[in-house]
């Protein structure tokens, strides 16, 4: 495995890779890696032939200075997950290397209006931003992204098609701990008293899914459903709870198509974000969460 | 040469050349090709060894719904102009073949603030984000902007640098009619006699040059020796007689590095742009234009 942390380089090693006729995976993280991201090269190996994952904390996708400040970074460690998840590159560049007096930015239009975009002004077009950078940098055939940030995803997946990056966005599932919480880098800041509470977030999505399975189609019950799991975890702040169709990420009122079901709430100060893909499949409703 | 509408096609004809081993050479236009386009792809050739065209009149960069139904048309012409010029590719796609409920915008921010980007919002937005789908379609190594629209150059050269594309830009001279109009497709709007008038605009550019060479750094004293040409022409309209820093496309109050010189001016209802670069070297200032 190569850890490189100038572009040049990193490209210099991809151009190898690409000159051998390998197609390129490539996962993008913000570093602090679990389980969630290993899933990512996973899914991601078996698409491509060569592995590129990038570790860099984004600073323009953080609204909020403390929060980036206080992101987890714990590179020996990545590398060495990184190194056991079979990764051929890891390309962990400076703020400096990417950032030099940025002017351009990237920009997807109503996708990002609910849910996370409500409340972290900016932070997708930082997201955008980095990715298009990175899209260009890396240039990969197939790129992996969790489902657990499932509006990023959407979102990157709308970004490809728009600006025709000729690249495969993939949306791998979510991986959870023991008892349901979704992984997340986040999930270090929390105390263990607050993770047990957490859970409730996905104590919540089960019994949306229990609803929707005896015929729920409501947002206003099925949200409710949730809100009464969560409630019983004492979440600190609900921030959303929220039923949208899964291509605009507009709110609806009820299940037509296939839709997400999204959660955010705060334990303490940390922010944890959950959904649930509710998939329409010949007339079918079946959630994956 | 071929010509081609759909974007699949594009991308087979070039992954043909790239496969021979060939350097793309691209350039963007919208059709209605005169000498200055074919400059464009002259000066594309010398660095490149296969030379693609795009011919798309760009619906979004215009913010005149009159001036982009009215742009002047004629493709048979343009291939006809392609086929001598020794383009390889021309591509040509329909309105819906680029834009299908597109959300995803590129702007560059400052740069877009004066000249053009004061009077046409959303016009630079407009073309970087169709020279951002162009490149990802194309996948040049080579891309030549005219200096005829320097703001546009010089923010499609800041966005390749921010946006990490892989992509020489290159800036070609401004091409010019006898007597000094820079050429232009819209030029086809004019009447003789508006044609002779706007002739003012280039004799505007040569007085600001002398009054340079005679040592005037003031911008108010340049921009004013311009007015004096150009008045004389009896424009409809003087939309700006700008300097402006090359690097920033701030106004400066005087000539200290590297500048623009541009000037932007009706002629009937034909609006039409020309500029001058203050290169300094060695501190020594030369005037392009």
């Amino acid at each position: 495995m190569r850890i490189v942390n100038n572009i040049a380089e990193a490209k210099e090693e991809i151009g190898f890779a690409r000159a051998a006729g390998k197609r390129i995976g490539f996962v993008p993280t913000m570093g602090y890696l679990h389980d969630g991201h290993l899933s990512l090269v996973e899914t991601s190996r078996r698409h491509s032939d060569y592995q590129a994952l990038s570790i860099f904390v984004n600073k323009i996708q953080f609204n909020d200075t403390k929060d980036y400040e206080g992101y987890p970074r714990e590179f020996e460690r990545d590398f060495d997950l990184a190194l056991r998840a079979g990764v051929d590159l890891v390309f962990i560049p400076s703020d400096d290397e990417i950032y030099r007096n940025q002017l351009t930015f990237v920009d997807v239009e109503h996708l990002t209006e609910h849910l996370c975009g409500a409340t972290r002004p900016g932070h997708f077009r930082g997201v955008c931003t980095v990715v298009t950078k990175l899209f260009n940098i890396i240039r990969p055939d197939v790129s992996v992204f969790g489902q657990k940030d499932i509006q990023q995803a959407l979102i990157i997946i709308k970004m490809a098609m728009d600006l025709n990056f000729p690249i495969k966005i993939i949306i791998s599932r979510i991986i959870r701990e023991e008892g349901g919480l979704a992984m997340s880098s986040r999930n270090k800041h929390l105390t263990p008293d607050m993770k047990t509470r957490a859970r409730s977030i996905y104590r919540g999505l089960a019994a949306a899914e229990r609803a929707i399975a005896e015929g729920e189609r409501q947002a206003a019950a099925i949200t409710a459903a949730v809100k009464k799991e969560l409630d019983a975890g004492k979440p600190d702040k609900i921030d959303y709870i929220s039923l949208v169709s899964y291509y605009t990420l507009q709110p609806v009122k009820q299940i037509e198509g296939t839709s997400v079901l999204a959660v955010a709430a705060f334990f303490g100060s940390t922010r944890l974000i959950d959904n649930m893909i509710i998939e329409k499949k010949e007339g079918v409703f079946s959630c994956v969460y």
